[in-house]
């Protein structure tokens, strides 16, 4: 049993309030429910969580949690050609966590509510403490950018679509590798910090993608494995062209040096976390989406194709190459 | 780091599956977003968590802790004059968890989602696991039944309002303490199943909650607490009568024989997790409110009145009584 005491309300409000930049639909979070604005054709939902040891280490920077946590969701919705309207959160608080991390977690969720969601009021949630560890739960509510106003799903890709993948892979795998100690290179440090809250595709991408895409999916279980969702839900086969992979200067070095440039991008494309957009893309549209894609100044590469059957495919430098058992990981 | 095995996804679509109803924006929990139903007036949203060793104890069977987790959630929609619409669901699973019993969970969530949320369907969520408690999130999307299309707030209530209470108070609260060991008395039994999963105000009270009350509030952190909060966000006075407080049979004789019955129904309104409404009522609707709950078969009972001021005054018997420190609990 803990005590609900006033400070602690008092302390939720001056954390959390101000994340509302006064939507009148969150009541100043001085209600039990919060209103979401109109939708005439539905809005769209997605939900995620981050568990201290399991998708972050005790050590991060809590703000840096958050970052991760609204990323992920961002993430989510911008694959889906969708933007964001409002965030609910909730925390299960460990009582061992001293309450200056709970300031410094309400600031990183916000700064990536306004810089990268695009001024996302927060609308409610909930604080309760906890024996364990941190666990972290956002809901964000988006609105489809389609003509159709439903979300781009994994289903509608079609035999003759090419298929695109923004930014980088392999970037947030790697830098978790030096935090486990299981890698140990200066030249990974970039990665290192980046793999506790990766960039997502930027939300101007959500756009384009509802326009354009005949299905898309976020990057975040391991390009391999997103894919197979592609495949199976579009009911098509998909081929991969592994050295076509984009990837980050550090993580190109990584390769060469790694016992096979092949099982090193295996890795890569098995790692996760990279909450980048995989894309099909009617090729009639190709050269306007990587134009739009340009002027966001967002990294697009063509990375394979889709045509009939029903599985997924690999090859590096024209050769097949055999499926690994695991396709992604989930931390 | 664990493996996303194939099998996991597959058990997670065999439990969760069915409990979308067919909802189409479901997408049968087959993509990354769901999309809810239109709405022309703007959905609310409520979420709450329960936390294993804060909201229920570790033996607890999971089909009653997700049962707990559904009527926390709807207790909020109902006082609000909402009804549900569809339900999201993160689970934080321990991996020492049997698998078996999220079966259970999922058991418990989609009985109360059917038969208390009026088949709410279940629109999406996520599954992680965790080296620590189980930690499960609801996110409650519902649809305010008011005229104005606007939820039943806690500001709303004004002097000359009566102030009523759904259903007993106080069971949940003595189940808890034989659980604990802190009551021993086999009379007590019936509270004691009754608090790992409290009966929350029935749905059917939304509809008179919206159409008559001026400012309504879920009974979870103890009736004082929660009282406090109209208090404050209405911005008058509550006058409550401990004597009217409405008790099941074996919570009104464990008043008798408490210390002195005073001290008895301080502890039961106080002790939080009743589920039931704190409703601010205009005198003239209160016979045609009353009758409607009769038809229901919800008890309701007068507990106070609004006046002018800017406090909550407790008397039993006529006689003034002193606030307690403690005005609530949070489990």
């Amino acid at each position: 049993l803990t005590q609900k005491t006033p400070n602690e309300f008092e302390l939720i409000h001056q954390l959390w309030a101000p994340l509302t930049l006064g939507a009148p639909g969150a009541f100043g979070l001085k209600d039990d429910v919060a209103q979401l604005p109109p939708s005439a054709f539905g809005q769209n939902v997605t939900c995620d969580q981050v568990i201290e040891g399991t998708h972050f280490l005790p050590d991060d920077p809590l703000d840096l949690v958050a970052k991760r946590l609204v990323r992920r969701n961002l993430s989510d919705l911008v694959a889906k050609g969708c933007r964001p309207l409002g965030a609910f959160l909730t925390l299960a608080w460990p009582r061992t966590r001293p309450i200056s991390q709970m300031t410094d977690f309400a600031k990183g969720l916000g700064e990536d509510l306004t810089n990268l969601c695009g001024n996302c009021p927060l609308y409610g949630g909930d604080t309760s403490t906890s024996a364990g560890p941190l666990v972290a739960t956002l809901f964000l509510v988006g609105e489809p950018l389609t003509a159709s106003k439903r979300p781009v799903l994994r289903s509608g890709a079609r035999p003759g679509d090419h298929v695109y993948v923004t930014g980088v892979i392999g970037d947030a795998y790697l830098g978790l590798q030096v935090r486990l100690g299981q890698e140990n290179s200066n030249r990974l440090e970039v990665c290192q910090s980046f793999s506790m809250a990766p960039v997502p595709t930027a939300l101007e991408m959500a756009g384009p993608i509802a326009r354009f895409a005949h299905a898309s999916i976020d990057v975040s279980d391991g390009l391999l494995a997103d894919a197979t969702h592609l495949v199976t839900n579009s009911k098509l086969t998909m081929e991969l062209a592994l050295e076509c992979l984009p990837l980050s200067s550090e993580a190109s070095a990584w390769v060469k040096a790694a016992e096979s440039p092949l099982s090193g991008l295996l890795k890569l494309a098995t790692g996760g976390d990279d909450y980048q957009a995989l894309i099909c893309l009617p090729k009639e549209h190709e050269v306007e989406f990587a134009r739009i894609a340009q002027s966001l100044g967002t990294r697009l590469t063509k990375v394979g194709r889709c045509v009939e059957g029903d599985s997924l495919t690999l090859s590096y430098l024209g050769q097949p190459v055999k499926m690994p058992a695991i396709t992604g990981w989930r931390l």
